[in-house]
C-alpha cells in the first residue's frame, strides 16, 4: 500500500465541501517541501461533507510534529476543518483486552510478529487469568484485572491506570466480553476497536451464533467497529461473511466464525494504525 | 446436478430421527424397481429430526403418481413421516407477481428462456401496469390487478382467481411491494417465494438500502425466503452479499443490490423447483 | 460514485514519478476555475511510474475540449505525461459484437435501459444471424457480417466500416467467438473489451469450462480484459469467481459461468466508460 | 457436521455406477446393527462412476476393524468396489513438513489446540532449523533434516524413517518448499497434502505471487491438493480466492495470501481427516 521505508506524515481532514480544497492542501504540502505520496478524498454529497487523507514524504520537508499546527492553522480555519496528523516515526502503542477465548489474541500476536501491524503491544489486560501464558510467551505483560468486590468502576479505574501508565494510543477488544461504561469511553472516541461475532446490525447482543442458527441464515458474518456508548452500534470499520448451510451446527458456526473474526479484526486494526479511518455521523470513511 | 433426461421421482421426507430410515427408504425404492440416483439426508441433532431427499429413476419402476401413496403409507406411518413426492413429468406452473421494478422479472424470464428453470409461466400479475410490455414480449399473459375501491380483499380474490384458473403451483414475488394477507397465504405455505433486498434479519421492512447506507455497513445482501404471515420473517432459502464502501451512495447500493437480488432469487427458485427445499421450525434444509 | 448532474471533465495521466505532480495538477485546475471533485492517484514504486485520475466540475471553468490541450501542454511536457481527457457531455458510442450466445448481450442491453451504463449503442454486429431479434427488439441496428468466401480480411473490413460510420468509441466483445486480426486491432488499443469465460491466465483458449471440469478446480472465474494481439493475454480490467464442487457438471459450470460473465463484463465496461482505467505494461490501474 | 461423541465408522466407496448400490449398502449396515448417520453419494455420469460416503453409529453394531473386511467383501466384489473404512477411535497421526515460513504451521497448531482438527502431531520435520522453537513450544518433537552432502535420497530416507517410526497416517506440507521424489511418494498416494500459494492451474511453479503481480490479476488464490509426481498437478481438495487491485504490491499479495493459505490448507486437512475425500481421475469428490 505504501512504503514504510521513508519518513512520512499522514494528514486526515474532514470539513464542509468547498471548491479548491484538494488544490489548497496539495499546494501547502508542496510549498513546505513535502512530496505528496498518496492523496485520497471522498465527498459525501448528501451531507455536503468533504474527507481527505494525504500522506507525504518528509524528506526535505520543513514540517514536523512541533511546527505543523502553526503552519497549518490558517488553512484549517478557512475551511472549518477537523483534522489530525501523525508523523509516523512511532508505531501505535496498543493494549489488547481479552476474555477467555484465545483466537483473536493469538492472531493479533502472530500478525504483529510477522510484521503485518506497525504497533507496539506493551499490555494485555483481562478480567480472567486464562490467557496469561499466551501473553507471557509473547513477552508481553499480562494484567489480570477482574471485577472484584469493589465493582466495575474500580475495575475500570485499574484498566485505565494501565492504559495511562503505558501511554496507550489504541485499545483492541479481542473478544473481551465486558461492556465498557460511558465514563470509561470518555476520551477514547474512535480509539477502541471491537470485534463483534455477527454481521451487524443483525444479531447484536449476546450469543449471536446461536441467534443466527435459530434464524436459519445462510450467511454468517463478523463486524469490527469503534466502541460507543450504545452496545454494538459504533461506526463499522470492516465486515466480512461466510456461507453456511443447514448442515452447520452452532459449533460449526463458531468455528467458521473464528476465522472471520480474526480476519475482520485484523483488517480493521490495520486500517486504523495506517491512519486510514475517519468517522462522521456514526459511519466510517476507510481509505484503501 | 442431475439428469433431466430420464423420468425420475423426488421424494422429500421429514420425521423423528430413528435407526435405519435411510436403509428402509432405499430398500423400498429398490424393491419397487426404482434406482436411487441421489439420496441426501440431514439430521438435526438438536431437535432429533431427520430429513431426506431421494431422487430415483423410474425406468422399470412400478411406482407412479397414482399408486405411490398406498405402497408408501406403511413405512411413512411407522416413522411418523411428513412427506411429499413429485413425479417430474411436468414443470411447475409458476405465477410471477411484480410491482414496477423490472430487473427480477427480466432475469427470471431470461433464465427460463435459457433453460435454467424447469417451469412454465402462464401468468404475470401486478398492481401496476408498468411491466405489461415485458410480459407480453415474452408471450405471457399479463394481469393488471390494482387495489381498487373495493380494497385489498377484492384485489387478492382477483389474484387468487388467476392462480386457481391457471393451476399455479408456485408464486414468485419478484419485487412485488404489497404485503399479502393472512387469508391469502392460507394454503400457500412454502409455495410463495419472495426476494427481500437486504441481508435479513438486518434491515427488514421498507427501504433497506437506505437503512444500510445510514448504518454504514460494509456489506450489503439479499435474501430469498418463503412468505409467512410475519413480514420478512419466513424461512430463508438463499442469501448472498456484496462488499461496499463509503464511496457507495444509496443509488450505488441499489444498483449493486439489483445484481444480488436477481442471483439470489434465481437460486432459491431453482432449489424449490428441483424439490430440494424442506421447511421445519421456520428454517430450511436446502439439499444441494 | 460521482454526480452525473454537473458538467465535468475527467483527466487521466501517466508519467514518471516525481515530486509535486498532484499539487501541480490540482493548482492547474484551480487556476482555471475548475473544482476538483475527485482525485485518485497511484504510484507503481517498482517501475517509478505515477498514475492519476482527476475529475473536475466545469461550472465556472474556462477549460473546454477546444482549448484544453494548449493550456495543459506545458505542464504535461514538463513531466513527460501520457494523458487523455474527456469532457463528458457525450456518452460513449459503443458497438457490441456477439456470436450466438445471448446472455451477455441481454445483460448489457438491460443495464443500458436501466441507466447503469452511460453509453449509446448504435450497432450490434455478429457473424451469425441468431441474435437479430434481440437487437431489433431493443431498437438497435443489427449487422450480420459473416465470414464469407472473401475471407476474414473482407469480413473485418465490413466490421470496420460499421465502426467508422457509426463513430464508435468502444467495442464490446460479448461472447464474440472470433479472433480479431492484428490489422483490425491497430488503432483500437484499450478500446476493445472482451469477456473470457475463465479465471485467466488459467484456461486460456477454447472451451474453458470443459478444461476447468477436467482439472477438477473448486473455483471457476470470468475475466474481462482489453483485447491485444496475443489471445486472452490483454490487460485484465475485472475478474470474479464462484465456488463449485464435484457435483457441478460442465453444464452447471456453464450456467454458473453465465452469471459471472455478465457481472464481470458489466463491471469492466462501467469502469471504462467512466474513464477509470489506465493501462501500463499490460496491466491496468482501475480507479474506484 | 457430525457428532464425535458416539463411536462411528466411515466407509468410502468408488465403483462403476449400477442400480441399487445405495440400497445394498444401507441394508448391509442395518443388518449388522449399524445406524446410518450420514450417507452421501455422487454419480459421475460422464464416466459412469459412483462414489459414496457412509458414516454409521457403531453402538449395537457387530462390525469392527477386525471382522469388517470379511463381512463386506461379497458386496464389494459384486460391485467391483474400491473402498476403505475407518473406525474412528483413533485420530490420524500427522507429520507436518515445513520450510522457514511459520504461518501455516502456526495456524495448524492453533487449530489443533482449539479442537478443530481430530489429529495427533507427533513430528514436525524441516530442512531448516528456523521453526524449531515453534514446534518445541507446542511440545512437538522437531526433526531438522537438511539436505546434506549425501544428497536428496539420503534426506528423504531420513524423513521416511521418522514417518515410519511415528506411524504417520498423513503428511502435511505447510509451505515446505522442496519437491518430493517419485520414490518418496510411492505408498503415500492421497496421503500428502500440500498448500500451493496460487489459484492452480494458474501460476504453478515458483514465486506465484510475483507471477500474479506481473500478470495484473484482480483475484489471487490458494490451492490445497494431494501431492503427485507432477509438480502442482495433484487432485485439488480446496481452493479459495481474494480480490486485489493495482494498489497491491507483491508484499501485499503475500500478506493477503498468507490468510488464504492458512484457511484453505485447514479446510483441506479437515476434509481429509474426517474421511470426506475420494480421488478419481486426478479429481476429488469432497463430501460436505
Amino acid at each position: 500500500m505504501f512504503s514504510e521505508a521513508v519518513p512520512t506524515a499522514r494528514l486526515l481532514i474532514a470539513c464542509p465541501d468547498a471548491r479548491g480544497i484538494v488544490a489548497a492542501v496539495a499546494r501547502f504540502i508542496a510549498e513546505h517541501g513535502g512530496n505528496l505520496l498518496d492523496a485520497d478524498q471522498h465527498t459525501d454529497r448528501e451531507h455536503g461533507e468533504f474527507f481527505m487523507r494525504a500522506e507525504f514524504d518528509l524528506t526535505g520537508c520543513d514540517l514536523d510534529a512541533e511546527n505543523f499546527s502553526r503552519a497549518w492553522s490558517p488553512l484549517a480555519q478557512r475551511h472549518s476543518m477537523t483534522w489530525r496528523i501523525r508523523f509516523n516515526a512511532r508505531p501505535m502503542r496498543t493494549a489488547i483486552l481479552v476474555g477467555t477465548l484465545p483466537h483473536c489474541l493469538h492472531d493479533l500476536l502472530w500478525r504483529h510478529q510477522a510484521g503485518e501491524l506497525p504497533i507496539e503491544i506493551p499490555a494485555i489486560i483481562s478480567n480472567h487469568d486464562t490467557l496469561r501464558a499466551v501473553a507471557e510467551h509473547a513477552g508481553i505483560r499480562f494484567h489480570h484485572l477482574p471485577m472484584g468486590n469493589e465493582g466495575k468502576a474500580a475495575q475500570e479505574t485499574a484498566i485505565r491506570t494501565v492504559l495511562d501508565d503505558e501511554h496507550i494510543d489504541l485499545v483492541i477488544l479481542a473478544r473481551y466480553m465486558q461492556v465498557l461504561s460511558t465514563e470509561f469511553l470518555r476520551g477514547w472516541e474512535n480509539r477502541i476497536i471491537n470485534i463483534h461475532h455477527s454481521f451487524l446490525p443483525a444479531f447484536a447482543g449476546g450469543d449471536p451464533y446461536r441467534q443466527a442458527f435459530e434464524r436459519g441464515v445462510k450467511v454468517i458474518g463478523a463486524t469490527s467497529h469503534y466502541v460507543t456508548e450504545v452496545l454494538d452500534d459504533g461506526p463499522i470499520i470492516a465486515q466480512d461473511v461466510a456461507h453456511v448451510s443447514h448442515r452447520s451446527s452452532v459449533d460449526d458456526l463458531k468455528r467458521m466464525g473464528r476465522d472471520l473474526e480474526r480476519t475482520v479484526l485484523a483488517r480493521a486494526v490495520r486500517a486504523h494504525v495506517h491512519d486510514r479511518v475517519l468517522v462522521s455521523k456514526n459511519k466510517t470513511v476507510v481509505f484503501d
